[in-house]
């Protein structure tokens, strides 16, 4: 049993588990003992890095941070002659961290070079293929579903009425060209919930995969998308089409107080890290709109859910 | 409650506290059971960063290592459009850390290009505004606390005698500008603690900043200062008047075992870590005068009854 | 009591106790109890890092892991002034670091550049004499001790007859110039272990130190070593003798499965990593001739055994 995506999940179960431990932190805390999580980053990582470290030992797993590429050696993922940089192959690698842990997380993030590269996964998939142990995404070449599980229970929480939200995934400018993976993932679990009016909005040629997008309407309008939103998730990514261009947009694309008058008093979401005042207006991340905190605290709990039922399903 | 200065703590009750954990390490094992630390790292540190882990885990804390820019993204604390290298604001990251920690831990360098920003300690006071959980400095622009506390419990415990001791902070050369913090937070510590007769010696152009030096005596003669001397405090630090500028110094005031002489019998003291040969002379850091090693031993004792206090203030 | 070649073990009492803990990893969970392992690196590892982190754990220890250039101060090792680029030296960070572990791991690597400075182990000798505690080698100028552990223990486990395995350490091709430690320790250990017909092939120009390879008959046809041999250990080193260099060899020293079938039956070790189709061919590597994997899995247990002893000694 792996964690790579919403197909490795039951969501309602997962959302309940996670408000669970929300409410009882250390309720499992025999669960992991003696076990251990590897913690593989090959990209940066704030919130994802803390958070699984704390789930992980509320549940009183070992926890060991390795840093590849800084603390280690650069991993090969191709198949070639290794007489260049990179002086260690994901093949001889992988085998190796299987045997020292029980459960291993990676974060890798896309070149944005290469489309079809990127969207084989071939760095996560080699782990899995090559590790032999459950294998936890910190974020990939193309999804980030530990941060959808995260978000789809912070709407669960947060939304009291009986009829389904209206959620507005909107594209939002950036200074450089990012990953897919939250948007690409936010969409799968929420058209995978199932309880929500989704709605995505960004420039013509940003639009996204449709393997991902589909069940929910994509629009170019921003302002269409806003209306009545009851949740406005905020983000940029690059062209899927243009792989990994930032084709030019004529409006602005900022969410401001002013456009957030649209919504249904909205809540506004965001992965973080967010460039204030470009990617989002500071205005709006420092109202009362903003959940992005504890949008963020729920990674742990939303987490610690998935390590539990990884852990579980190890000693069966 | 917070530990950033002399003002946050009682000095002979941590005096006290951090002497009793020297002789029992493990006595408050269970104190911090289930409190995580989060150590942040903005810059280098060594004997911090381990005293600090050491002494956490012997309260029962569980201890996170963040290095913010080199693990994660570079921190923004100004209120600009972030379109340039430094992907999040501290005003997103602090909340998000106050949800993962029951306390915060960090370490911030001054830029030692812009004296009024440095000593309005921007970056630490920002943590301590959006984290909402207290927050201990391990150096931050102007003051080291941790150093202090050690370096007085260890003037405590060494001195035997019934007279106040005689205590010489002097002025040591360097091959770069280097901060006030050390020196600041040692003044500020020993003027609070009232328990020495206390003389700073510097060259001239080389005064720090009157708020941490009253009650102690300035002079220019680092001989004068060193005359009867008990302890000998050496440390180097760039202009305040000058800020940043290391004006040219006339004579030598390299301290030597020649020099020593002038002094009772004084003991030797440094923060570490020292350029020999440069900051002080190898053959004093080598002989029976210097006391550096077991000052730097006591950063644990002092620290473990630091968190122990901020322990008790959560619990309340 | 340290643990810096095999001068510091009794191979076949080590072996054994690390087949213990392969058997039963957590029989002494409270050995370590309440003692702190520092684990220091001045270069890369990965598999003794990990491995290490997780023997320790086993054996209930706190682990603490410091990468000295990256997160602390570049440490200096001469009597010099200290006016360059390293602002500690070791005379002052290693009783620092005996005040606050137990135990002190060490990684360091050999210049290259001098081989009398390299032979002379400088630098983990000098944490020897200043730290005041046991030291670990987690590999350093001239030998890697855990690796050749592990490496023993490996034949060990997998030879079953009654007469003697015939062992063949072989050079391999790489990029660049790489140390002598794992081959140096590789043939130390062999002979020590005296249970084994022990050959070394290796071009000319590559014969390494007599002081290491005794015992062994050293060849220079790679062919004649690989005949009817049980073990192929491969490893890439520069010269000794030309000190760092790569003199240029005629034929081909890749191993490869054509090759292979001289041996009897023959099972290919290698430390990790490894580059592919360079030092030795991929085909070798993900045949059923390879033990590499579970080599480096061994790399707990073999350090488990020797933290347990040192524990051992520190508690009498």
């Amino acid at each position: 049993m792996n964690f790579l995506s919403v197909n490795d999940a039951s969501v309602d179960e997962l959302i309940a588990l996670a408000q669970h431990y929300k409410a009882h932190p250390l309720t499992d805390k025999q669960l992991g003992e003696n076990k251990t999580l590897g913690m593989l980053f090959l990209n940066p990582s704030m919130r994802t890095r803390l958070s699984t470290q704390i789930a992980a030992r509320n549940l009183g797993m070992e926890v060991i941070v390795f840093n590849v590429g800084a603390e280690g050696w650069a991993l090969e993922f191709d198949d070639v002659a290794m007489n260049g940089n990179r002086s260690e192959h994901i093949k001889d690698a992988a085998p190796v961290l299987g045997r020292y842990f029980d459960i291993l997380a990676i974060r890798t993030f896309p070149s944005l070079q290469n489309r079809e590269e990127d969207y084989s996964e071939q760095y996560i998939n080699q782990f899995v293929k090559y590790g032999n142990i459950p294998v936890v995404s910190l974020e990939s070449g193309t999804l980030h579903p530990l941060q959808s599980a995260a978000d789809v229970m912070t709407i669960a929480e947060t939304f009291k009425e009986k009829r389904k939200p209206k959620i507005a995934l909107t594209w939002a400018p950036h200074v450089k060209p990012l990953p897919h993976c939250v948007s690409n993932s936010f969409a799968q679990w929420i058209n995978r919930w199932g309880k929500a009016d989704f709605v995505i909005a960004n420039p013509e040629g940003y639009d996204l995969k449709e393997e991902f997008t589909q069940g929910a309407s994509v629009l170019h309008s921003q302002d269409e998308a806003l209306k009545n939103a009851d949740y406005v998730y905020v983000k940029n990514w690059c062209s899927y089409e243009t792989y990994g261009a930032m084709p030019e947009v004529k409006s602005d694309w900022l969410l401001t107080l002013e456009k957030l008058k649209l919504t249904n008093n909205g809540k506004v979401m965001h992965c973080l890290p967010v460039r204030r005042d470009v990617e989002l207006s500071a205005e709006v991340l420092d109202s009362a709109s903003s959940i992005v905190a504890s949008e963020a605290g729920n990674r742990v709990w939303a987490t610690q859910a998935v390590l539990s039922q990884l852990l579980r399903s190890i000693k069966k």
